[in-house]
C-alpha cells in the first residue's frame, strides 16, 4: 500500500464522519443505519444510509476499500485493456435525495485507485436541481472555483467542462444538472481521458481531493439552508419525483461507479444507495409555457457558465 | 419487403389494435392517449399509453416499424459484427403495470428484423408477479405450453428455459418473475443463440407468432379477472412500488430492446413506457419470515417448472 492510499484512505474515513455529523445536524429526525461489509474477494467498507428525515428522503454515505482481480470484461470496460488486472482501490460516494424539491439532489464521489502499472484519483461534485435558482447555483460554483484556484489556475474550468461532458443523458439530449466538476484517470499514465493541464501525479493531487473533501460538505449546507424551509406543493412534489426518475436513468445506463460496482461483484445494496427513494416516469410529460418546470429543462438542454 | 414482413406488420398491428381493445373493455376509466411519430432515419409508429385506471395503473401498447443504418457500436450490440448494417424492423411492445399488487405486471414484445443477409423473429410473453398466486401462475404457463405444443413438440421446453435466462438480474441473482417465453434470432442463419430444436425458417416462425399474439390478451385477461378485486393494503401497495425498482433496473441494465431503442435513435418517451410508473428504492428491505414478501424473494431465487 503506498503512501498516497494511506492518505486516501484517511481523507475520505475523515470525510465520511464530517458529512454523517452535518446531515444529522441539519436534519435530526433522520432515521440512521451503518452496515459494515466484507467482500468476499478482498475488502469491504462501511455503508451509511439515512432516510425518511424532515429534510432529507434518503442519504448514502459510503465508504469502501476493496482489492482483487477485475474480470477481462471490468478490465476492459474500465482500463481500456482486456486482460484481468489486480487493483485497490478505495473509495467515498455520497447522494443526498432532498424531501424539498426545492433543494436539489447532491452527489460528491471521490475514489482512488492502485494497479500494478497505475494509479489514480477520480471523483467529482454536481449538483441536481428541481427547480432552478440561479443565484444559488453561481455561489455553489464559485464555491468550486476559488477552491479549485487556490492548486492551479485553469482547474476548475477543465474539471467543470469534464462534469458537464461526463453527467449527460444522451437520449434525453439532456445533462442531469447544474454540474460542478469531474475527473477520472488524474495521475494514470498514459492519461487517456484527462486533459493536458492536469497532468498531476496522485502524491500532488492528492491535496486537491482532500479540499474537495472538505468543501462539500459546506457547499451543501449552504444549499440546504436557502431553500429546507421553502413551502412548495403537492404538484412540485410530483414534479420531483418525476425528475428523479431521470436521476435513476443516468445511474443506470451510464455511471461509470455503478457500472465498476455491478461488474466487480461489489455490495449492491450499497450502490443502489444512489437510487431515488422514490420516482415516477410519466409518458410525453409536459409543462406549461413559461413554467418554472420548463425553465429547468431548458436550463438542463446546455451547459452554462456559472461561476 | 418480404412476404413475412408484411404478414408480421399485419399480425402486429391486429395486436395493438385486440389489446388495446381488451384493456379498455376491462378497465373503462383508463386515459387512453394515441401518438404517431415519425423517425427521422426512417419508419415510425404509433403509440398508445393508457393510464390511471381503476385496474391498470399505466399500460403501453406500441407498434413500430423502423427502418436505417445501424451504428457500427449499435450493430456490434445487436448482431455481434462491427460494421454499419441496413435494417428493417417491425415489432410490437406492450408492458402492463397493475394497480393492483396482486395483479403482475406482464409483458408481450413480438419483433420482425430485415438485414440483407438475414432476417429473424424475436420477442416473448412474461409475467413479475408481486404476490405468488401458484394456481394462476400454473394456468397461465399450461397456456403457453398448450399454444407451443400445437406447433412443435418440445417448443414450450425450449423458449421457457430461455425466458428463465433472459429475465434474470445478475446483482440481484433473481429472475425478473416467474418467466413465460422467449426467443431472438429465430430463422437467422447463423443462429448463435438458438436451440436446435427451433432451427426454422421465418416463413414457417411466423404462425407461431402470430398464435402467441393471440394467446396474450386472453393470458392477461385471466390473470387479471382472478386478482383485480382483491383487497390490498398499503403496505403491499408499497411492495408492489418497491419491486417495480427492480423492473426498472432490469429495463435499463440488460433489456435488449431498450439498448436497441436507444442505441438506434429510437423514440425515447416510447421505449420507456415500459417503465414503472412510481417505483421506489429502500435500503437492505427485508420481510418477515414467512411472510408472502419472502414467498416471492424465494420464488425468484431460481427457475421451476410451472406447466
Amino acid at each position: 500500500m503506498t503512501q498516497v492510499f494511506t492518505q486516501a484512505q484517511s481523507i475520505f474515513l475523515g470525510l465520511q464522519e464530517s458529512l454523517t455529523a452535518k446531515l444529522r445536524e441539519f436534519d435530526p429526525s433522520l432515521h440512521f443505519v451503518e452496515d459494515k461489509w466484507d467482500r468476499p474477494e478482498g475488502g469491504g467498507g462501511v455503508s451509511r444510509v439515512l432516510t425518511e428525515g424532515k429534510v432529507f428522503d434518503k442519504a448514502g454515505v459510503n465508504f469502501s476499500d476493496v482489492e482483487g482481480e477485475l474480470s477481462e470484461e471490468a478490465a476492459l470496460n474500465q482500463f481500456g485493456v482486456s486482460q484481468k488486472v489486480s487493483f485497490r482501490a478505495v473509495g467515498i460516494s455520497s447522494v443526498i435525495h432532498s424531501f424539498n424539491p426545492k433543494v436539489p439532489a447532491m452527489h460528491c464521489n471521490l475514489r482512488y485507485f492502485e494497479t500494478k502499472q497505475h494509479s489514480w484519483f477520480g471523483g467529482g461534485i454536481d449538483v441536481t436541481p428541481y427547480y432552478i435558482f440561479e443565484g444559488d447555483i453561481s455561489a455553489y460554483h464559485r464555491g468550486l472555483k476559488t477552491c479549485c484556484d487556490r492548486h492551479q489556475p485553469g482547474l476548475y474550468g477543465c474539471l467543470k467542462e469534464w462534469c458537464d461532458r461526463y453527467f449527460y443523458l444522451p437520449h434525453r439530449k439532456e445533462h442531469r444538472g447544474i454540474g460542478g466538476i469531474f475527473f477520472d484517470y488524474v495521475g494514470k499514465d498514459p492519461l487517456p481521458l484527462t486533459p493536458p493541464s492536469l497532468d498531476q501525479s496522485p502524491e500532488s493531487f492528492v491535496t486537491v481531493v482532500r479540499d474537495f473533501g472538505d468543501l462539500f460538505p459546506r457547499l451543501y449546507a449552504n444549499l440546504v439552508a436557502q431553500r429546507a424551509e421553502e413551502p412548495f406543493s403537492e404538484a412540485q412534489k410530483q414534479f420531483q419525483l418525476y425528475r428523479r426518475g431521470r436521476y435513476a436513468e443516468f445511474n443506470l445506463l451510464y455511471d461509470r461507479g455503478t457500472q465498476f460496482g455491478l461488474r466487480s461483484n461489489g455490495r449492491v445494496e450499497s450502490i443502489f444507495v444512489s437510487l431515488p427513494p422514490l420516482c415516477r416516469w410519466d409518458y410525453c410529460a409536459t409543462f406549461a409555457e413559461g413554467s418554472e418546470e420548463v425553465k429547468l429543462e431548458q436550463t438542463l438542454a446546455s451547459a452554462r457558465a456559472w461561476a
